[in-house]
């Protein structure tokens, strides 16, 4: 089974998004063994600068990279859910055993981050809440693997 | 304060699914008047095909639409959240006191839908469970109406 890591700046907090976050993880994990790192998120009132934020949320994450990286990036590869599928099938035929997603702080990751990712995938041009992001992550991860194993998608 | 009516197929059942949408759709409250229709959802199983269910939800929303109509389409025009808050801005810049948004259901609507939309707008080209896109709308709705009048948006 694949190993899917998913590293993620800050926590869920409202009761909606962890249901949700769970629901599809628990779904997930039928499909891939599943780990999630949550890294502390840090403020620019704290840091006192949003690159210094940047930095400190980037140092976390490098930390906790293993295999082969892919990082949610706004401005990256527009995918649709068959994408995410076919990416996943592609590592899998590759014989890659270990994938780490990436979803960065409000302010972003740095550029070490980016260039330590080997694909850079964007949901779409519009901003979400973090918490929100990871529901969706985890949403589209289930999809991605419903549409592999030719499994119809849970409503 | 300007009108928003959404028409959305099908429901929403889960509570976390419900929690969320009322928390966006309190917050966007403040900045305007909210409504929300939900049109019945069909299955091929009882209507016979795809074709079938998209005829008999496409009259439903037909029959909803006023003012102003936005589709939110997946094969639509890309657009960021500034881009949302700005469709929003010059539509009240040119007088326009209500705007419909149509979220479709999972075999998507009509050519005449299609027609009556006024503007075609798409959150990014992955597909998206209807009630998460319906949490979706609300939350950038509510980011789009915070970028409109310079408030700050509450995480």
């Amino acid at each position: 089974m694949m190993k899917m890591k998913l590293v993620a700046v800050g926590s869920l907090k409202e009761a909606y998004w962890k249901s949700a976050f769970e629901e599809y993880a628990k779904r997930l994990q039928k499909f891939v063994e599943l780990s999630v790192v949550e890294v502390k998120e840090y403020s620019v009132q704290s840091l006192g600068s949003a690159e210094n934020v940047i930095k400190a949320e980037s140092e976390a994450i490098l930390k906790e990279l293993q295999g082969t990286v892919v990082l949610l990036d706004i401005q990256g590869t527009m995918v649709s859910s068959e994408d995410v599928s076919q990416l996943l099938q592609t590592y899998a035929g590759n014989g890659v055993s270990a994938v780490t997603f990436v979803i960065g702080g409000s302010h972003g990751v740095s550029a070490e981050v980016k260039q330590r990712a080997h694909k850079r995938i964007s949901f779409g041009r519009i901003t979400y809440p973090h918490q929100l992001m990871r529901v969706i992550f985890a949403e589209q991860m289930y999809r991605a693997c419903t549409i592999w194993h030719h499994i119809a998608y849970h409503k």
